[in-house]
């Protein structure tokens, strides 16, 4: 007899099967037992009766919660009154003939069978072997590897090619700050806080390139929205006629992400009590001084000059373009040159503001990007401006040399988008191992620091 | 107008079009130009004729090899005696109307022109913004990037979910050895030798797990098959019946992808003039035991009682196996216990040997796994035994206290399986940007060492 998943049980009515999973709920009514029973497609009830079979009675009353087990039995419609439509194999049940424990369980350090897993972030953190196993904590990965998925699966439609970008970076083109150091063989190496350079070299062989890749930041302090190691989703396109061709790559990417989660999350969707953004059909977009102005008309409150919005100015122009548009979304373009990194196209009208760009959501930033330097003069230009060492880019800069059309691209962060999609709290609960100051896996404060 | 592809061109006979790519040669014919254009997609023919336009012609004459254009033209058949069945568009070409400069390129430090890039294996890496670009070095990683999609693919449809596994460790579970120092805010970390524990931990959640992340060794010797940064592609599984469900799965994985680069692939395999290593029915398996009496009976050659095979055993065993059944590939199973990692499971008949197991194909070893060790005491004893510190690995050991059903899991190299399928002579042919003891982007002999 060959297993049966939880969710395809219902196609086995009154039949035989096999099941096998965890324990994740039992009760115990009068004479009868009930087990949910989760496996990786769901949960299944399981109703053990000692009429139907004395052993697996007895073995059901052993039965702990995260107990592993296998179950054999007949799969029986359930009574209308008892049709459980949370559920997907809700119609149904298992009656119990056969009960194998697979592996026991202690009694767990906190209770996993609510709806909801009511601890503290530490705890939660912890416990990642035990806490991961609730269906709510679990939905947030099951969300973010759609979202990564369909990242991918879009650009590949669109003629993107993935590759691998490196880790271990040789050198730190824009100063060493907030930046890990690796001991090399005795060289001095450093974490890649961005493939930036590495998709632009790569850009140049395959014209349309993706990667999905680890940065690290040394961010020494601890917010909500920040951790030490992320996941950049990374896209980098040749032959744009301008920055809005970026634009809508970055768009239609992000849409075609949010119709998947809306097919294929509607559950974990629902488990969080959350919709998806909403993007409408053109996302507005306005330049950083049109930004500034409209909070000004709107609130009082002058960021005008600023040289980048702060967060209660994301927030704020968010709500703005919400009420005026309905959109989610607005893109922010235009910031001033001198003040970003030395590859973002400054605007040829305007050159002290560039073509750079970020994708804000909700009051927060989702993407960011914009048209390159591609012209190998103005590149150098730049390098001397911006006082970078040629000799440490030196990949980068041949590659430059030699034929580059108009070129731009976008990274999106996967944590920050699973974050606000389902509206947590923190980037740390959409990290499944999150890294920050305080912790690698184990809190670091115990530790000896130098 | 806008932009066709040049695979696509074939489409628009006697329409006009206008393309966009980088010159990969140029031919002055008599009065004709003739230009080969590369873009994503593939190259195309440009006739450019001054009796049709003066001016592209005066265009091309200024053009070199890596300058990037813009042509428009009308596309024509090609007379029968010049089709080019090598080239995908090489039924047709385009009479050029108009060139527009994108962007120039200098002389080229080498010949790019030709259909092998003959270059030794530093110049090819100092200038990989240059060597990417050429065809048969791109259709390497064109092949690394299928090879990478349908592992995801071929998981995700039999249910395994993705997670993201971390790069910074907090600790070396198996000693100290080969592992990079990471300074994490004057606390030592390290970068990840394998995903391994955090796999296990994610598997008690999703049943079914996979990876693509980096790993890491700090190899100090310089071998043609070792570099200090690689892509592994990581798997693992619960509610096994044996070890040889893992050993099923990941072969089906692996023919799954032969089959695809079968598919897809075929003009790159041509390139390298290589057919794909032939995978019959059902793989042979044998124990490391049996192979080395195997080699014995074969060469006379004395490998019994040996820990592991060495690489000439392992070419060894893969031709007897290869002469025997016809199969390119041979798992070997059944190392000594006590001289493996601790959460490989011992086999119950004879715990001497473990259930651990490789698979070969033509030599090399492409994947490792095996089942693990699930019973929580049993997990307790190797901690014992192996001298472990059970402070150091406290998430997986508590993971492994809950309820852990029989499981176990693989992974592949990805590089390695690129170098091999495409019968490449050096692994950091198969790595975009290979870092090893001497080379991080740029080779590190220069710098201090301390």
């Amino acid at each position: 007899m060959s297993r049966v998943l939880a969710t395809d049980a219902k196609d086995f009515v009154e039949k035989e099967i096999s099941i096998k999973g965890w324990v994740r709920l039992r009760r115990d009514h009068g004479k009868l037992i009930f087990l949910d029973i989760r496996d990786r497609s769901g949960i299944i009830q399981v109703v053990v009766n000692p009429q139907v079979s004395q052993s697996a009675y007895k073995n059901a009353q052993a039965l702990g919660v995260e107990y592993a087990v296998e179950i054999k039995g007949r799969v029986n419609k359930r009574p209308e009154n008892s049709i459980n439509k949370d559920l997907e194999s809700g119609r149904v049940e298992l009656e119990a003939t056969e009960i194998k424990i697979l592996a026991k369980a202690p009694v767990l350090p906190f209770d996993m069978g609510g709806e909801d897993l009511k601890l503290e972030l530490p705890t939660l953190l912890d416990h990642r072997g035990l806490t991961l196993r609730h269906p709510k904590i679990a939905a947030i990965f099951k969300v973010q590897a759609v979202i990564i998925d369909e990242f991918r699966n879009y650009l590949k439609r669109e003629g993107f090619v993935e590759f691998q970008a490196p880790s271990i970076a040789p050198a730190v083109a824009e100063g060493g700050a907030a930046v890990f150091e690796v001991d090399y063989f005795g060289n001095k190496a450093y974490l890649s806080q961005s493939p930036q350079l590495y998709k632009q070299i790569v850009m140049s062989a395959f014209e349309r390139v993706f990667s999905v890749n680890k940065v690290f930041r040394a961010e020494p302090s601890v917010t909500t929205r920040h951790l030490t190691e992320v996941v950049s989703l990374d896209a980098e396109m040749a032959f744009i006629e301008s920055w809005e061709d970026v634009k809508d790559m970055a768009q239609s990417t992000v849409r075609t992400i949010l119709k998947r989660l809306e097919k294929e999350c509607a559950k974990e969707l629902k488990m969080y009590k959350v919709e998806l953004p909403k993007m409408i059909e053109k996302t507005p977009y306005l330049s950083l001084r049109d930004a500034q102005e409209k909070i000004f008309k709107h609130s009082g409150r002058d960021a005008r000059g600023e040289k980048d919005l702060n967060p209660q100015d994301e927030r704020e122009i968010c709500e703005i373009i919400k009420k005026e548009t309905g959109s989610d979304f607005v893109f922010i373009y235009g910031y001033p040159t001198k003040e970003k990194p030395f590859y973002v196209y400054p605007n040829p009208d305007n050159p002290e503001y560039n073509e750079g760009m970020d994708l804000l959501c909700k009051g927060l930033e989702w993407a960011s990007g914009g048209r390159r330097v591609n012209d190998y003069d103005q590149l150098m230009e730049h390098v001397k401006k911006w006082k970078l060492n040629p000799a440490k880019i030196k990949l980068f800069l041949e590659t430059f040399k030699y034929g580059i059309p108009p070129e731009g691209g976008f990274a999106l962060g996967a944590e920050r988008m699973t974050m606000q999609i389902l509206e947590l709290s923190n980037v740390r609960e959409a990290s499944i191992f999150p890294r920050d100051i305080e912790r690698i896996d184990e809190r670091l404060t115990s530790k000896k620091r130098s």
